[in-house]
């Protein structure tokens, strides 16, 4: 559909955020985001977010908003598809960098 | 499911961005807002948006986004669940207040 998995693509623009998709399987990180609120609403398939006391558990059509500063790990146990409305500036694994940071998500 | 029609509920806050739902069909009034992009995304049904020059079929799973400035109709020929992304100051008939105005939409 849209490339590798964790990787964000830019659909549009909507004042100081952008509309994203990405493809999950598997484990993302744990990370969180010093400023920034995130929206999650699952295209397709089931993803989970694993916080420090508890799970989210989004399958298709249902979103999740990670508060700014809450650590969370995405993963999901199939692909998934997800939408993310995030401010501009976010890095996809906030203040913990990996070899899955994605610096400047392409448009599609 | 969430009310009267063209009546926009707040699901969450993301930043500065509401998101919110609504219930459309029929008309609703030409109108746009000065400052504000829109996020539309289809949820469930069909619908239309009338630009001045064009119209935009939005089908389940389908978004588009209303830049600022920009004048639009919004429209559905039968019942369409919609969810929107916005700046929360957001007023659903912009600069054309109507008796479809609603100033302070409701959390749900």
């Amino acid at each position: 559909m849209f490339g590798a998995y964790w990787t964000p693509k830019i659909l549009g623009e909507v004042n100081d955020s952008f509309v994203k998709v990405f493809k999950a399987k598997g484990e993302f990180v744990w990370h969180s985001h010093e400023n920034e609120d995130e929206f999650f609403l699952v295209i397709k398939g089931q993803l989970r977010i694993k916080l420090k006391d508890t799970e989210i558990i989004l399958n298709s059509g249902e979103f999740f908003i990670v508060p700014k500063g809450l650590e969370h790990l995405p993963y999901a146990p199939d692909e998934a598809h997800v939408l993310l409305f995030e401010p501009k500036g976010v890095i996809n694994t906030g203040g913990t960098p990996s070899d899955k940071t994605v610096e400047n998500p392409e448009w599609i």
